[in-house]
């Protein structure tokens, strides 16, 4: 399959807000307590809510920058492409970048949106809904079969959560963005039943548990003064935690269709994982009790867990002992692992490399995600219209240059510190 | 290759220490007050060190037991095969097992053998010294050839340490027992440059570092009350932090020579990692500042880190993306994971699955140990001799059959309640 003929949907981005995310989605009486976007002296945008301010305004959305300008300290909007919270701008993007179709993440209420708790129960409730709704009906209801709509959950509260999955499902949204690990974030763990009106609803409403890497809000680092390069490898070390916590716990076994994916996880470590689980199994089930009604914990894996990779040459090689059913691609754009507007001919070169059939390969970039977030982009772009040269012909013209245009490149020891500093402030708040 | 002419050197085993540990070894002056194995009313045996207990007397040390009775709770030496802690046993059991020769870490002192610190920082040391003669001088001492001699650390002072390796290195021991993560135990992490005279001493010496799973004394669970499946499933992931914790550091920088065994950790996830690591440098060095010289991290991987698996299936596959010069079998009796009696021929099957050619089976099976670990076994054993079939033939009468000789069998539910006992305790100690 030739590289323009690809047809790519990305199960991970992310979205930067804009300004104006709760203008239009928030009672009045709210407004003045919403979040607001403001600018710091120093030139980074951070929200702020009532006396909590989020410095990561932008983080590490470097897309379109040379990797002399990559770094994780805080941004304005200034210093990113516009695709990152204008919608319009992000189609011209995606097109550029060959994508049919992206979910979005949301970047500064963290990947459960709990900054919006607050002492007012009714105006957290108010912004979450209000959240799900700019992302629903304004962000991705602005170009119909582009976007596969995600919620937020109101995480602090089982039961409303619960309702919001069943309120934003009626309007068509069946991915929840959720945490890797509840219990780290202090509320209860897995194993707990409090969550069941949750699962029960997902199940109720198709609605997939999207689990970003980084969501259980632990840092995988051995010691604070690690390099930054060690935080990068061990990324996908919790989301290895989270689905072996899944996948042993009591919730599969009582909710056999509800379905999880492991955002940004990659997946080259699955077939070890795999092995390991059913020799875990194998030789302990005596003792540890567990049982999965004759099945290995392998086939239970692959009966509830996507797996979202980039390129990851690994994953492709050994898909047979993923499962090419369970594996979809990801672009996580803007962030610095993503290759935009080239990912199209990085992953083609993967699959070329490792023979991948057509069949597969389609399994790959868009079948699976329609099938795991009941989503058809085919309803509103014809399918000759959806391919990587296509889409790419629609944004002749657009800007894809080199884009740097910050007045503050910092130089690498700033952003050696900016690092530290927050490893310092991370390792703190979990000790 | 027949299952009778493989060639078995285990990088990995476990010393269950007897009671006259001390006896031969440490100065009269000191006996009164080192630790003593005593039982408790409850049938357990437990080492006590003036007001310490310690528990895990003969941890999980399973081998030879159906698995209806594995679990993780204490026991006594009662319950567990004598060649756990007596040497001629030992050796019988490595013959029925086709072992030709096995390093043994420690058990009841921990593998850094902190619990010998004390308010006397003479009796310590004596401590650490008496532990290193009894394994170098009278364990592996008894039978030339069949061990491969490891010392442990005088882990609370670097200096102390470095001259303990020069001197256990002068009676041919070339391996140290080191925890995964220092700065986890409180001592400063690998990144600072406390431990220079240690890696110097390795150096000067061909002493291996050897880093077992779980010597961190970290628990990787996601929650309290994670099932034990959990911790089982995810117990190689602190050694993949390690090896990135040590890969990224200036360690291996400074000290080109030093060599590192991942001990425990499995091979299956090494493929995903260095295809990680080598992305990480290419997209991000440019403001972390890494620097090795024109090569690859995976490359610097490959120079200095030993990867020890059981049968590990996956990573047999793999082999081509690890380097089979860095890969060693290893039995890891007497605890769960491992098969003995029967681990050649689950091993065996894994090769033959996969196609191994008999030089690189030989590579992983003894050569590769031996020449890490400058450790030559057929200095005392002809090779003839050396092979599983004519092991299992010395061996021919020794009681091999499943031994459950314990009358404290305990109930699966008895187990799992020990086990989250244990967890709670540990979490807590975390927090």
């Amino acid at each position: 399959m030739d590289v323009d003929d690809l047809i790519l949907i990305s199960v991970d981005d992310h979205l930067i807000e804009p300004p104006d995310l709760f203008l239009n989605h928030l009672d009045a009486k709210y407004q003045d307590q919403a979040p607001k976007l403001v600018r710091t002296d120093e030139g980074n945008d951070v929200w702020k809510f009532g006396e909590i301010v989020m410095e990561t305004a932008a983080l590490n959305a470097v897309a379109g920058r040379p990797k002399e300008e990559y770094g994780l300290e805080p941004q304005s909007l200034d210093e990113v492409r516009p695709g990152c919270y204008d919608v319009d701008e992000r189609v011209m993007d995606m097109n550029a970048g060959g994508v049919l179709a992206s979910m979005n993440f949301p970047s500064f209420p963290t990947f459960t949106a709990r900054v919006f708790a607050s002492d007012d129960p009714d105006l957290s409730l108010a912004l979450v809904r209000a959240y799900n709704d700019f992302t629903i009906d304004e962000w991705c209801g602005a170009h119909p079969g582009r976007f596969i709509p995600m919620a937020v959950p109101v995480i602090w509260d089982v039961e409303q959560t619960a309702a919001e999955v069943r309120r934003c499902a009626e309007k068509g949204c069946h991915s929840l963005s959720f945490t890797e690990n509840p219990a780290a974030l202090g509320y209860p763990s897995f194993h707990s039943d409090y969550w069941d009106p949750l699962w029960q609803a997902c199940v109720d409403t198709a609605t997939v548990l999207s689990v970003h890497l980084g969501s259980s809000g632990r840092l995988s680092i051995p010691a604070v003064d690690s390099p930054p390069d060690v935080m990068i490898t061990l990324q996908p070390m919790n989301i290895q935690s989270a689905a072996a916590d899944l996948l042993w716990s009591r919730v599969l076994k009582t909710y056999p269709d509800l379905r999880i994916a492991l955002s940004e996880g990659g997946n080259g470590w699955v077939p070890y994982f795999l092995d390991r689980v059913d020799r875990t199994y194998e030789m302990h089930r005596a003792w540890t009790q567990q049982d999965f009604g004759g099945r290995l914990p392998s086939e239970v894996f692959r009966e509830h867990f996507l797996t979202c990779f980039i390129s990851d040459p690994i994953g492709v090689e050994m898909r047979d002992h993923i499962g090419v059913d369970n594996m979809c691609w990801e672009a996580d754009y803007p962030h610095s692992d993503s290759m935009w507007p080239t990912a199209p001919e990085e992953l083609h070169a993967v699959f070329v490399a490792n023979d991948v059939p057509d069949d597969e390969i389609a399994k790959m970039t868009y079948e699976n995600a329609m099938r795991w977030y009941s989503f058809d982009p085919f309803a509103h772009v014809a399918k000759s219209e959806a391919t990587v040269g296509a889409l790419r012909r629609q944004a002749a013209g657009h800007d894809v240059s080199i884009m740097s245009r910050s007045t503050r490149v910092r130089t690498a020891d700033e952003k050696l510190e900016g690092f530290r500093s927050r490893a310092r402030r991370a390792m703190a708040a979990q000790a």
